[in-house]
């Protein structure tokens, strides 16, 4: 962290992607943390996660936003109790139940407003288009479009943009960056499932473990069961 | 309402604008609306004023969120205790303490994750361009920007659109075309700063009664104080 270096905001949900593109943010910018508790089943865990990444990285400047009207408007196997989470079907092209609708405007318009009050030119996202079981607001073109609200809706003078850095990669290139870069994944979450041991069978876990095994690396989590994914 | 006609969610804040725009909207669409609580210091007397607008228009679908976050985040007088609300100077072109950061995206985000759940196709959103004051997202293109991300953000088969009827209205066209639509403007509340007697000297109060006196009709609110802008 240098003062001279401009500030970013960063989305920590506490898993695996975010913390990558908080190492990449870090090389660049002074970093202020985002969480947002959207009311899913393991809000917990990831608020844990959050807290040991933001102690690891020497991050101060840190808010935690409660977004669970998204729970209340429902639509979500990750916010609603009445809706399974599906196993993962990683050749599945469907758009997964695990969808919370529109849920990436709902955070960049919260990070967008923080990052105008505390003066961040950057709002990095951990976004991945291919690995992302299809979710709409995870596109590059939705981020293209969201930065030209940005531009319209602040003040003049304010200029924020919208960094995805590993939006490309696969998620063993993620791995395989954020151990390059020293990011302390042992410290994440991933698993939509549970709270404790990872169940390694819901879409995250299975995207994860995947990863790991294609990196040839192995996952330091603990898992209720280890399938081999190929 | 005719279930025969889409359907359209409403954003209403309690005040002038959006009940005129309800009344618009309330032409071609079956209604359901949508308030937001942003913290603001007349939250209470605008939700009242919402929900005596969803009964007067008959609307059932109504959803209240809590967006307070905004008020945490700060940055502006109707959010934050320590600054003081500035009273009214309609000549001034600069943004006012009164804006908060990004608002208008932080609400049009939860409004279509609402109605991608309950299936409308179209939005109404009461802003106003010339008399906003200012606020960069008020103005046409933000909203132009906002449709773009709307369809890279949402899937592939919902089609939402937002409408803005009166943005390009004065305030004496919008009391005028209430009155014609027989919109019921003595329900609503616009002081940004008392829950019971309007104060009159606020920048909301002000572009309303200069509206009234414009549009040369009486307001029906109470007022502590009815200055007479030019």
């Amino acid at each position: 962290m240098n003062s001279i270096q401009p500030k970013a905001v960063v989305l920590v949900s506490g898993g695996l992607d975010s913390c990558v593109t908080a190492a990449i943010a870090n090389r660049t910018h002074q970093l202020a943390f985002l969480h947002l508790n959207y009311g899913q089943r393991t809000e917990q865990r990831e608020r844990q996660a959050f807290e040991d990444l933001a102690r690891d990285f020497g991050v101060t400047e840190c808010l935690n936003v409660d977004v669970t009207h998204l729970a209340r408007i429902g639509g979500s196997s990750l916010t609603d109790p009445g809706m399974a989470v599906t196993e993962a079907d990683l050749e599945n092209k469907e758009i997964p139940s695990s969808y919370v609708p529109f849920r990436n405007a709902n955070i960049l318009a919260v990070a967008v407003s923080w990052a105008e009050v505390i003066g961040a030119t950057a709002l990095f996202i951990g976004a991945v288009a291919e690995d992302s079981s299809g979710y709409p607001d995870c596109r590059p073109e939705f981020f293209e479009h969201f930065n030209h609200v940005i531009d319209a809706g602040t003040k003049p003078d304010t200029h924020i943009r919208i960094h995805t850095p590993i939006i490309h990669m696969s998620k063993a290139e993620i791995i395989k960056t954020g151990i390059d870069l020293n990011a302390p994944l042992d410290q994440t979450w991933s698993c939509y499932q549970s709270n404790d041991v990872a169940c390694g069978v819901c879409d995250s876990c299975a995207l994860r473990l995947r990863g790991f095994q294609r990196a040839g690396l192995p996952d330091p989590l603990p898992y209720a069961t280890r399938p081999v994914y190929t």
